[in-house]
Formats: structure tokens, sequence, C-alpha cells
């Protein structure tokens, strides 16, 4: 897990705009490497049925969840709560998801307690509440979150269910100061099996990657992601507010070039949501919209979004778990309150 | 334990306003002890060293902790987590607060369980926040709390103090719909001795029956409780709100006969807090303040506070545990925001 810089340009692709700014996870990746040593990725395969899996992610708005990243104590105390619980201590650290600072974090967190890295993650991309994960799409119980905070408050839910994990998860996130690091599920390398995405950490690398001394880093990206371009142009209206621990908004696009004329706007809450063009929506959730720096292709995070840049809005498909109906009740357009019918992007785009 | 309603009427007098309304607790107790079958009470002495005792409350908003009262599952469900955490299952309940329902209810969480109640709790009195409990103030490190709702979900908090703990339960009670069923602390016997406010239970009971076919009940209940009588009259103006899961406001009372022309005003949160006349202090937390119906002498809790009842406002000391540094630190006027230094009840009414 050397290359920290490639799976975090990777990760932001990946996070859809939100999932934290990778900055943050990207420094406590490579400083966490250098104090306690590489981390090693391992496949599902590698454990053993009974291994504890552990996924871990920061909750909260990202735009505070910065100091959270840079302890060894949280994810000590992370540990401890489930060696408690479960007799044993985790095996290996996995992502809850792999778009954003999240998708690199656990880097640091895997190397502060000497663990391996899972090559997968719960979402494929970045989601912004607790419920919405691979696990509770495949029927895993949602009855164990545990979590804690910068000042050292220990708090396991035992949930009735994913909306009440999310609703108590996020009070006990907001009363800590809107920071905690969670780990929501704890599972057996059994368990996980079907009820993760795999292979997200080194396609995660691999996106980031594909930009890499390419003569054209726009169409390198988009053919390693398989995205459609949804435009090319300039921002020209940012509305966003912090409400309720999430960032909501609506970013505006003008074509320029070759798509003079057109204006394309992305709704957003924490990542982007909706894609809209004259009334007509051109992507949706949970198929992923990533707005990038046209001449780089690095993504812009929403919270990086600012007047007159040059950017291009790609989209691809999302994991074909999110495309079966729990998938779709648990993080389609109608979770997010969209009255809309969810289309995938292939179709969405086909006649574009 | 079958006097359930002189204990209520008991605890009632002790709440100070607060602690919820008894007659919840009272009726739960009853129909709990009809199902289940008497409850023993039991002495500190009486249990082993490393017996676990359940210290247990409703936690909420007076006004919406109804519902909580009349299921066994919440009990259960604490009594699972505890077995689950200690491997052994708790030997006996205890009241958290002897004040208002939350001292009766307890009978019927013990009588669900078939467990014996302790004769003791951590107040004395009631008090609105979670660290204002006898275990604090003796040293005891505030490092779990277990709650559950009526959703049926578990939290556990393991926090870094006593205020945390309240912070953190106060966010999980306000997700959970205001209401909920907590354990603050569980002890063994060991640990709770010189830790809790002994024979509480027994004094409640015989506060309730103080009255109890007395020619005079207000002397006799003022008898019992060596309380002094701020003032006799009539209920003029009542304020109150809800804000935050706390009630708070003002009652006001005007004297009639032999106190004519005296006016005395109450600030309650939940509790009665001060009670001032003229700009001067007469009582003040925590000592105890409680409204009565100065016929009957029965408590007049914060909720039924009506313009024109015919009332008598008595004041009484409070355990020793909470006249010292940390107990008036923990729940003295200043922990309420009040800038008063705290005197005894028997120094501000010897020259009334």
């Amino acid at each position: 897990m050397s290359d920290v810089p490639a799976l975090a340009r990777g990760c932001a692709i990946l996070g859809t705009g939100g999932g934290g700014d990778v900055r943050t996870g990207s420094l406590a990746a490579v400083s966490a490497i250098r104090e306690y040593g590489e981390v090693p990725l391992v496949r599902l395969g590698d454990l053993a049925d009974d291994a504890l899996v552990l996924p871990l992610s920061g909750i909260g708005a990202p735009t505070v969840s910065h100091e959270m990243i840079h302890s060894a104590d949280e994810p000590k105390r992370i540990a401890e709560e489930v060696e408690r619980i479960f007799g044993r201590p985790p095996s290996a650290i996995m992502s809850s998801e792999i778009g954003g600072s999240n998708g690199v974090a656990p880097v640091a967190w895997a190397a502060q307690l000497g663990l391996p890295l899972l090559d997968a993650d719960g979402m494929g991309r970045a989601f912004p509440e607790v419920q919405m994960v691979s696990m509770y799409v495949a029927g895993l119980p949602a009855d164990l979150v545990i979590m804690t905070d910068v000042a050292g408050n220990v708090v396991t839910i035992r949930p009735v269910d994913g909306l009440w994990s999310e609703r108590l998860a996020r009070a006990v996130c907001v009363a800590a100061g809107s920071s905690a690091l969670m780990a929501d599920y704890v599972l057996t390398a059994a368990q996980t099996r079907g009820a993760v995405i795999e292979g997200t950490v080194t396609r995660a690398i691999e996106v980031g990657r594909a930009t890499e001394g390419a003569a054209d880093p726009l169409r390198a990206l988009q053919e390693r992601l398989g995205a459609a371009r949804l435009i090319t142009g300039k921002l020209t209206d940012v509305e966003r507010r912090t409400t309720g621990g999430f960032v909501r908004g609506t970013a505006t696009i003008e074509g320029t070039g070759e798509d003079r004329g057109r204006t394309l706007s992305v709704e957003l809450q924490n990542e982007n949501l909706v894609a809209v063009e004259d009334g007509r929506v051109r992507a949706m959730v949970p198929d992923l919209i990533t707005v990038v720096d046209t001449e780089t292709a690095a993504a812009v995070q929403t919270e990086a979004l600012r007047y007159g840049q040059r950017v291009t809005v790609l989209a691809w498909p999302c994991d074909p778990l999110w495309r079966t109906p729990k998938g779709l009740e648990t993080a389609g357009p109608k979770a997010f309150g969209y009255e809309l019918d969810y289309v995938p992007v292939e179709e969405l785009t086909a006649h574009g």
C-alpha cells in the first residue's frame, strides 16, 4: 500500500464530490506508514472464516472531520471495544466507503493498529448515510456500531435496523462535535463474502494511476472508468450550505467549446446525486457523477467547487449491488428525496 | 414492597416537583407486582461484594416519558447487555433517583426482572442531569451508561467523564424520541458502599405514610421531613416551557392568611431549584424545595402546577454528600447557572 497518492486521487474520483477531503486522509496515511510501517493489502480469500473484519470510517460533516484522522488513539479504542465484545481482536481493517477521505484514511488506521487492509469496501463509492452500505443491502443485520471521538468517549449502538443505526449514530456524532470514528458492522470474513464490494482499493489505485503520464488525462480517466462525459465547461454557480451534519447544494456548469449553449446542474448532498440538463436527468444516484478538472482530470470535491473553474462532469455505472431492488431502496434517488424512477446511466447517456 | 401508594406519595415529595409523574411509575409498579410477584427490598449488607447493582432510571422530558414504563422488554434488554459486558447478570435493581416517577418505577423493573430492589438511590431526591448522582460525587468513574428505547435499540456509552456522559446520553435520548430507560453506572456491591445514599426507599415510604390519618397532614409531613415552611398561599403565576429535553419555568405564590402580603417565587428546571422572596433567597439547590397542597400535603409536581391552587412551599436539608465541595460543584446553584454561593436552608430560614 505504498502508492498512497494514487489511492487518494482514485478515492477522490470515486467519491463523487464527497467522502471528505482526500488530502486529509492522504496525509494521515503517509505519516502513519512512516511511523508504524507498511500496510499489506489482503483479499477476502486470504482470511480465515472466523477472522474479524473491522469496517472503519470517519463520520461527520466533511468540513470538520480533520483532527480525527491524526490520532492513533481512536482506532485503538475501537479495536479494544471489538476485543471486549468478541473476545478476540480484529484481523483486518476495511474501508466502509472507498470514496473520498474515508477510502484513504483506513490505510492510516490499519498502520496504527498493525493490521492489513482488506481490498474491498462497503460502497464502491461514497454515500452520506450510515445504512447506505453493501452489508445492509446484502441483508446482514445492522446490529452493531462502535463510535469514538477525540475526547475519548466510546459509544456502542445495537440498533434494531439500519435506519435507527443512522439516526442514533448521527445524534452521537453531532453531540461529539460533528466528528467521530465509526465501525459500522463488525464481521467475520465468512459473513463478509458476498456482502462487500471486492477489489475496490486496487480499483481506486488504478483509477488514480490512469492519468499518470497520459497525453490526454481526461480521456485516459474516462476510459479507465468507462464513463460518459456529460458536459465540459465552466462552473457558473455554486450554492452550498451545511445543515444537520450534511453539505447540500447545487453546482451549475455552462458548456464551452463543443458544449457551448448547454447547461448542466448537479444536485449534491455531500456527494453528487443527480445531473440535470434542460429538465432532463442525465445521470442519477446510485450511479457515480464526478466533477473533474478538465485539464488534469483530477476530481474537484464538493468543498473545492469554485466559480469559474474549467470542469468536465463524468458519469458511470455503480456496482450492480446498488441496482437491485434493496440497493435502490437504500440509496436510489427516492432515498434522497427525489421523485425519480431509477434509470441506469448507460441508458440515459446512450442518445446524449 | 407492597405499599406502592405510600412510596409514590413519598417519591413525589422527594422529587421537588420533578422526576416525572409518580402516577405513571406507580401504575407500572402495581401492575408489574400483580403480574410478576412481590419485590423484596434488600440492604447493601445483604449483597455479596461482587454482586452487581443495576441503577435504573427513565431519562427524558417528564411530559413524554409515559409509554416507556409499561414494557418488560426495556429492563430485560439492559440486563442482557449487563450480562454480555460483565459475564454475569445483575443481582439487584437500584433507583438512580428516589424523587418522582424514577423512585417508584424501579419496583416495576425489579418485578419484571425477578430481582430485589436495593434500599438506596443515587440522589436522595431528583436531579435533571445524568452526572448528578452520588456515585459521581463519590469519585467512581462515570465509565458506563447503557440505554434502551421503545423501538428496541440498545446504546452503550463509555464516557470519559460525567459531563460527557450527560451530553451523549441526552443526545441519544432525544434521537430516540425523548424517552429512554438508562443504567447509569453498573456497580459491584463493594463499589456501591459509600457511593450511594442508603435507606431512601424506606424513607420515601415513611414520608408517604406521614400524612396517613393525620389530623393536620401538613404539620405531620413537615415534622417527618424536618422542613421549614417558606410560604402558604395561592399560585398566581406559572410559567413553564419544554426546551432541550427539560421543563424550565417559574412558579409564583402569593401568601394568604398569616402570610398575606408576602410573595415567593420558585425557579425550576424539571425540579424546583431556588426559592426567592423580595430578592432574598430562602432556599436553594441541592436542598429540597417542594410545593404541596395545603390541605392534603400531597406534592404538586411541576407539570401539575395550576393557577389558583392553594399550596404551601416546604424546604429541607439535602443529604450531606451534596454539601461537600464536589457535591456542590456537581449539583449546587452554580451547576444550574445561578450565580449564588450555597447557603444551607437551615441558615436561610433560621431568621425567617
